[in-house]
């Protein structure tokens, strides 16, 4: 990558549309929009013009004219890349998109990268490392849940305060370095009761950053649930149901294993992903047992499992699939039980129904649905939702997504262990300061103030082409 | 349609991107982004700042930030509409995209119908509707060529001639109405000679304009080839071939039947549908015998032929069909016999076959290649080429593609027929003056100055939103 070349994208969704935005960004972005760009008035220079401004004009290769197109001028270091910066903004038209890339490409530009532009933003201190992620992250944001998250993390929400305890713990190893020059006197001039406190306040930050990894996590990548139940209960109708209720973006997503097709619904701007399963109920066919032993898979990797039961049931046809769900279950999850179906029982029953079930589970969490008519819909869905929040991660504000992220944090974490448990024994000033050490490059890495070119590689590739 | 509101849409492609662009048109543009738009200079007025200039900040609904976004300012009426304009580039998350978009509905803008921002800038007289449609053709052009007829018609290259024409006419009319109010005199304010030689020169015009349609339909729609022959004698491998060698855009569009699917290839900047056909042989077989009589049909409706002979082959083999398809040849169709294989066939064979082609067939245009082996391509594809441009445009610039032009084309051409002939038959001036008026009628409804909603509607209702 040579971060002297001016590199040009399409930096607009792929396709036809009314207009689509061209990006040029380095140092000849500006000369090179020049040579092929004819404004209006004949008479103005596009080097000349100030930064953010617009400019109405043609483009031309040769005698041609390819597009009447509008160029916007930004100039480093006030510009997204910190370089300077032209916008084309032309008819949308691929064949026209195409060929001013072209144009472009043979006026002296190079084609961008995936990421290329965030990455020269990074390099050229526009923003770290989590925050250039973010901007990923924001793209790919399909939940409201996402996007808050994705931005507050842009706009350096998290990093900020990681930077700062990271500076202060660089005071602290200069301290400690000081001292060893000064080894034979034996003075202290890092004041362990102060270090001590930063490490507890930097280690207790640290540690809710990695506790809200659970929900950042489905945050991100949906809150997981399964729908079980004998067959015929109302499962897929429940699922339509929720779909329809919530008006909600639907889409697919694949599994995991690529033979599932979950399907994913937005509810208050949480992400949910639905997964399938086949009905449970004893069986002694070979095939069918498989099913049934995927659904338990299932049900084991949801966050929150809805059990559904017919309200003509007992309380015996359902409790021992009900109770061996609730044994499974990790602290982690949840599990809700819907008596569906109560348009079609007897009022009478339905409460008798309930009340063996809490006589059986007291801790059991029940709603009356039907499915089929949409009532109790809302109630059902605020549950869900309540149930959705992992407990641990209240009142943290900043939630981290990213495994990248998680992973440094839970060794600058360890690290910080160590220093806690060396500053406790006493250890040599140069040992507590290698501890030190680590953890100020675990958090970084998060940061980018330490990276690699593969760390940079990996991250960046990730982006789509033209941001 | 209420040109009083201010609209608004997503003028980039759908999907996900870099980033995305949303566009404000009408008289609050400026004040209803304003409401949700936050400068990063805090101070900063929207409404106070001067058009074609940029601004960065963040969007705000309520205490939520939506995004960051660059906004960009145009006046009226220095603007694509002619109106107050607003383009908000934002991240190009779908979901983000949509969020803005609400956001400004809540915030008093109305979503835009298909083709509203051009309907404004044509009502407010930044364009004439010849130039509006041009901007739709535009924006679907997919060939080269397609894009320079479009773009030479939507800077007015046809239509300010005819809206030059029609003024002069126009002058013509007043100086024929002065005369009748002068009737009693028996004046001629209108020289009858000057007017014939407009007429004349009119006509002329619009006759090159009628003839280029032919070329601009195929232009605009693709030049249908058809590639015929018998079977196994290298039709697939043949257009498998024109494919690679022109390194094409490849797409599959579909026939005017919809069981058919057509292969588009550009050569050279023009869009040829290159049409498959059922192997000619005779047949006993009704089924196969159906598929050949659909070869005919195709082969009629293509512009080029390209009939395959296998080199190999002795003239008595192949001459009856190629007579068959040379004579039933309308004027404007062309055929080209390409004698495929020759790496297979003793070159003696090849000159003999070729030589008792010429003698059977004095007209025939004739081409050795080897499809397998992509001999003598280039010379095929400058065979097309040549073959493709209908000889009576030569030498005139300018190109209709529009059918609604067309048909306006050919009725002010009848009038001006009737003008012509009532000049010679000196006709009084009120009959003469209702025939010109009728000339004025079609050409105005080419430049929009004669139209009606009607008009309007089936013209926009084919934009794109957002244009």
């Amino acid at each position: 990558m040579n971060r002297d070349s001016t590199i040009v994208a399409i930096a607009t969704p792929a396709g036809t549309g009314a207009i689509a935005v061209i990006r040029l960004s380095g140092k000849d972005a500006i000369p090179i929009c020049a040579k092929v760009f004819m404004s209006t008035s004949q008479a103005k220079q596009l080097s000349e013009q100030p930064a953010y401004t617009i400019h109405y004009g043609k483009l031309i290769d040769g005698d041609i004219i390819i597009d009447q197109v509008l160029v916007s001028l930004f100039k480093a270091p006030h510009s997204y890349t910190g370089e300077d910066i032209v916008e084309i903004s032309c008819h949308g038209s691929t064949l026209i998109q195409q060929q001013i890339l072209e144009l472009l490409i043979r006026n002296g530009a190079t084609l961008a990268e995936p990421g290329e532009f965030t990455l020269r933003a990074f390099l050229n201190g526009k923003m770290d490392l989590s925050q250039a992620e973010a901007v990923a992250d924001l793209i790919a944001s399909s939940s409201e849940a996402a996007r808050r998250v994705a931005i507050e993390q842009m706009r350096g929400g998290f990093s900020n305060k990681l930077k700062n305890l990271r500076e202060k713990l660089l005071h602290f190893i200069s301290l400690i370095e000081l001292e060893l020059d000064f080894s034979e006197e034996d003075v202290e001039f890092a004041n362990r009761q102060e270090l001590h406190s930063l490490i507890e306040s930097i280690g207790k930050h640290i540690y809710q950053l990695i506790e809200s990894f659970q929900l950042g996590n489905v945050i991100k990548n949906g809150i997981p649930v399964t729908i079980a139940g004998k067959p015929n209960v109302g499962k897929s109708t429940l699922l339509n149901r929720l779909l329809n209720e919530e008006r909600a973006i639907v889409s697919e997503i694949e599994g995991t294993t690529r033979d599932s097709i979950e399907d994913v619904i937005h509810i208050n701007g949480m992400l949910y992903r639905f997964i399938d399963t086949a009905g449970l109920r004893p069986t002694t066919d070979t095939i069918e047992s498989l099913g049934i032993e995927r659904t338990y898979i299932k049900i084991s990797q949801a966050l929150i499992i809805l059990m559904l039961i017919d309200s003509r049931d007992n309380v015996d046809d359902n409790i021992k699939e009900i109770k061996r769900i609730a044994n499974k279950l990790e602290a982690n999850q949840k599990m809700l039980v819907l008596i569906n179906k109560i348009d079609l029982a007897e009022p009478s029953h339905v409460t008798e129904l309930k009340q063996s079930l809490f006589k059986k589970i007291p801790s059991i969490s029940l709603i009356e649905i039907s499915a089929k008519h949409g009532i109790n819909m809302d109630m059902l869905t605020n549950e869900i939702l309540k149930k959705s929040i992992p407990t641990s991660s209240e009142g943290s504000s900043t939630i981290i997504t990213n495994t990248r992220h998680y992973e440094a944090l839970l060794k600058a974490h360890e690290n910080l262990i160590r220093v806690e448990k060396g500053l406790k024994d006493s250890i040599p000033g140069d040992l507590l300061a290698m501890d030190i050490r680590q953890v100020i490059h675990y958090i970084g890495e998060i940061t980018g103030d330490i990276t690699t070119d593969e760390v940079l590689g990996s991250i960046f590739s990730k982006f789509c082409i033209g941001k």
